[in-house]
């Protein structure tokens, strides 16, 4: 199917149902989101956890309590016929922590006196500055999902938000590119940044076991002298909504994987963020 | 001794010498500083692993390269006379990651094209905080200086600063009160904010083997009832810098334990930085 590159066509096209797939390779070069959505007794902690912990969930931007039209960083979406509830392809629902539905839209399902949208970065953004410098991701070569786990590695708490852990994304690279690899992905800071660990010893300091079962995502293959090389991930935003679930009354709200928000902003420009 | 307990007349004495001891207790209200000063070749990634890492590292502002009379948040510090080489009341100086000296002064070891100095909040803001809430903190009733450890727990590494591991310190209290002490020091985000991880179960999580030990500072008396809550620690920063010494070229410098910068900010404005 051919759709536009560009941003706000793309997103009228999730508004009115015409594109529901993964964004992977869309709109190539603007950058993409990660979604929450919760309750507002909820949100004050949780944008609290986003500051505690700019690096697995960097922070892009939010909708006002209620407000799904709006985002508070015109920086990275700026369109006046957006909606939170609409402009991603496809969408999950969460009740009592557990998944019960995936679906176009959530429009009747946002309530105007309640609901706060977050926007996390998402390291596709780095992906391709990754390939120009001649370095691409295994997973975007072989047009995979990235291989993603949940580690033993604790955010800092914050309010309601206790207990939770790292999601990281894993991509494989030569020892002798590592310095290379840091230094491309570094002044991304609004999409993760550097790596926050990596090499085989990394394993058991986040609680790793198996790295060809992740649990989100598809394996990665490994080649000869490669060590994996682990990134933070916005997909922990979900993972804690899910894990205080038991605190949080009503439903939450998350993008289903791999179907983003594609944004008003470049790549390159997330670095400037 | 009697000295002033306004900011700007306390600094002056340090600049001349007249005061060089512990500064808890001094100009109380106001807030207090801990300090690094690297060479400008790791000040980028420095300032990157702040802001990777706001809970330990909550950078409160830092001098351009070579400039030790400017810190570039005016809200802090905003004194025509200021000098980061004298407004300590003493500094201590490391070379090749040892303490090799402490002095009252470093202004003969500044270099103008090179050093940068970086201030970090302090928990002694949220102190004052805990004890009008009728939850005093038991070093300041007791006087001693807080517990501090060094934790397993990694920060996110940035450029050289690779394996670095949280300070942290430590206060006894009742787990029936624990949401409240979260709550009250919740706000103070540019002074570690609410606390990282608390109770007996946390020990084994951070790595700390006997509470009696502290790395820093002084043991801390146990009341019935009471658990161990920790939160970040501004002496983070030192032991980061010479976690990595041997990546950087020359000396670094930081102050003498106890031996803060007296901010013009006003512990409760702390909470609106």
């Amino acid at each position: 199917m051919t759709v536009s590159s560009n941003p706000s066509e793309f997103r009228r096209l999730c508004r009115t149902g015409d594109v529901s797939g993964q964004t992977g390779g869309y709109c190539p070069g603007y950058a993409q989101a990660n979604l929450v959505i919760l309750p507002a007794e909820a949100a004050a902690d949780f944008a609290d956890l986003c500051s505690r912990n700019p690096v697995p969930l960097p922070l892009l931007g939010m909708t006002p309590v209620g407000d799904s039209s709006r985002i508070d960083n015109l920086h990275v979406l700026s369109d006046e016929d957006f909606d939170i509830t609409t402009d991603f392809p496809k969408y999950t629902i969460f009740e009592d922590g557990k998944h019960i539905d995936t679906v176009l839209d959530i429009k009747d399902h946002w309530q105007p006196d309640s609901h706060v949208g977050f926007l996390i970065g998402c390291s596709l953004s780095f992906e391709n500055a990754l390939a120009k410098a001649g370095l691409p991701a295994r997973n975007s070569t072989q047009d995979k999902s990235v291989s993603m786990y949940l580690t033993k590695k604790r955010l800092d708490p914050a309010g309601i938000f206790t207990d939770v852990y790292y999601v990281v994304s894993m991509r494989p690279y030569k020892r002798a590119d590592l310095e290379e690899v840091r230094s491309v992905t570094r002044s991304f800071r609004k999409t993760h940044g550097e790596p926050i660990d990596w090499g085989y010893e990394a394993l058991e300091r986040l609680g790793i076991e198996d790295l060809s079962s992740p649990e989100f995502g598809e394996a990665t293959e490994f080649k000869e002298d490669e060590i994996p090389v682990f990134w933070g991930c916005g997909v922990t935003a979900q993972v804690a909504a899910l894990t205080v679930a038991h605190k949080i009354k009503g439903r939450t709200f998350g993008h289903a994987p791999g179907h983003m928000l594609i944004l008003d902003i470049k790549d390159e420009d997330v670095v400037r963020l």
